[in-house]
């Protein structure tokens, strides 16, 4: 009964100690360094690891990805054909929603032009809409999209919503599929992607689709915010947008290649807030917990949560 | 039966046109230039007109003041003893719930470090307190802040206010009066003051109150908002705080002195916000409407509601 921890980027030691605490009678093994017989390997707790490291393990019986997202296995072909489990905490949901809420106030109530005024010591005041004049739209309405959503609500913003299916949040106005995209995007001014990344969202925003937002709003011409996936928004396309004035400004913590390479133009423009994908980052410690009372539960004969769909990717 | 704009900085003639729409039995005048016989005058509509144009008026039976605060009128010795009105108006208060909850989180989410950070082109997470770890205490639990600590708590923060008397608000931990002062201050990460001007008030957040903020924080050291009024605060003593790590950071709207005058150190800080006293602007129909439904009741025998207590001065 061993668990194997194969993430690149953070240190498996430290998850190892935590899951250790929880999941006492497991032992717990580490790629690259730990490994010993694939064969007894049941758990696989995944982040960016190569689909072979897990595919060698003829015994696996599921895989935990240790964020939200699941589009760094998914993407890999041979990943081996067991349930994937995705991090739906409530710690992060939180966080998300607290940047999607800066990240529209900051735009909205216009503090990158307050904040070059400061530079110049200039004290003038600019027109300001009230929240309620102003209509965020949120692509994807998942565990992420409705509680950023509610929480604009909250804020008195005029909120919709685009998702797959159809959904029912209050306050919020939803439109559902390709054939409700149009509507959604021509009523809204502040477009937030919290989409995740497949092979249908990618590239998805483009100059063509931040082209069909409304440009009859309180604000000037429409912002763009994404913390879903770089891989969902054509980065030269965006910078066309926000040069030619398309769109009014952006807020990005999500890019094609992170970290955002030195000599991106991105960088520089005036109108663009980036931040380092740290939107929503994961609670070590709450993840542990998480997917150590789901392994226990399933020992126990009970069913994954949280499971995603290998034909939609999410 | 007539009605006396007395406005400073604002154009008298827009409001009276507003006015007029709504009160097409009243006769409009302005100060300075069109007051006619002072024994007409009714009401006032005031914003920092001087004291004296209103005692001129014998029949004076109330005065408006077209902002949430009326430091500006009782400020004044020889403000006839009529009824003030202040503005209390559902969008001002949205409006600032909104400021407030922009800078508490622009200074939770450190956008001033991530904002350098990308002038630098610099790729790196900052650790980033949940904030449900990080304590708000609001100065002021009347409308603005009563409405801001709401919304603060439903952006996850854990929210203490302090006013004169007891409050009970869902989520908000409630101190009252002196005696509590220091525990709520103790307890506070980020202090919003959102307090009327009084002479109780006036040069309150000093050097010393600012040393009575927590330090043992998830930020490291506390952040000031103010979006009360410029005279709570003493800037020389913010200057230092700010320069010596016993403040963090600090959003400021209002000024000891409006404009912020040119010289002032302030604007040059790295670590300050500034606004230029647009927290919530008034909307001037909303006003017009209020202030007019008003004297129709009040004429219609009612009683004038949200009158200031001239004793505390709000
Ligand atoms: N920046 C960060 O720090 C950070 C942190 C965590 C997560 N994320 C990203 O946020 C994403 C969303 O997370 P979540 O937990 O909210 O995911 P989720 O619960 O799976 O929700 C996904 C939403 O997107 C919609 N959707 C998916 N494909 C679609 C398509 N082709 N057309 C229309 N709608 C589509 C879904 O529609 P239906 O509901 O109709 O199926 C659903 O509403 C993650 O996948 C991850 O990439 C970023
Ligand atoms: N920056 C801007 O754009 C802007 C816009 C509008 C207003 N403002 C300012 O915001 C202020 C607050 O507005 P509001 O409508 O919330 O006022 P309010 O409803 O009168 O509330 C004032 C609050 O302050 C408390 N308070 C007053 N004096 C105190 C003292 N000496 N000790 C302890 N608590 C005291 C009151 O306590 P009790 O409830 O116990 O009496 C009350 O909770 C206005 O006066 C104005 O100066 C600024």
């Amino acid at each position: 009964m061993s668990l194997l921890i194969a993430v690149k980027g953070w240190n498996p030691a430290a998850w190892a100690s935590r899951l250790a605490r929880h999941l006492p009678h497991h032992e717990i093994r580490s790629w690259p360094d730990a490994i010993g017989d694939p064969a007894d390997i049941r758990y696989a707790l995944a982040w960016k690891a190569p689909a072979e490291v897990l595919s060698a393990c003829p015994n696996l019986k599921a895989i935990f990805s240790l964020g939200a997202g699941v589009d760094h296995l998914l993407a890999q072909p041979g990943l081996p054909d067991v349930p994937v489990v995705r991090v739906v905490d409530p710690d992060l949901t939180a966080r998300m929603a607290e940047w999607v809420a800066l990240q529209v106030l900051l735009h909205h109530r216009q503090h990158l032009a307050y904040a070059a005024q400061q530079r110049e010591g200039v004290w003038r005041d600019l027109e300001q809409p009230a929240a309620r004049h102003v209509r965020v739209g949120l692509l994807g309405l998942g565990v992420l999209g409705a509680e950023s959503a509610k929480v604009l609500v909250r804020l008195g913003f005029d909120v919709a919503g685009w998702a797959r299916g159809s959904k029912q949040i209050d306050g919020v106005t939803c439109y559902a599929g390709e054939g409700e995209l149009d509507a959604f995007l021509a009523r809204t001014d502040i477009l937030v992607n919290l989409l995740p990344l497949t092979p249908e969202t990618r590239g998805f925003v483009d100059y063509a689709l931040v082209s069909r937002l409304a440009r009859d709003g309180a604000l000037g011409a429409p912002v763009f915010i994404n913390a879903g996936r770089g891989g969902s928004q054509v980065e030269a396309d965006l910078l066309r947008a926000l040069t030619d004035g398309t769109l009014k400004g952006a807020s990005l913590d999500v890019f094609e290649t992170e970290p955002l390479p030195a000599g991106s133009p991105l960088w520089k423009l005036e109108n663009v807030v980036i931040t380092p994908h740290v939107a929503a980052d994961s609670d070590p410690e709450a993840i542990s917990a998480y997917v150590a009372e789901q392994i226990l539960a399933f020992e126990a004969g009970g069913a994954l949560r949280n499971t995603v769909d290998r034909a939609t990717g999410y």
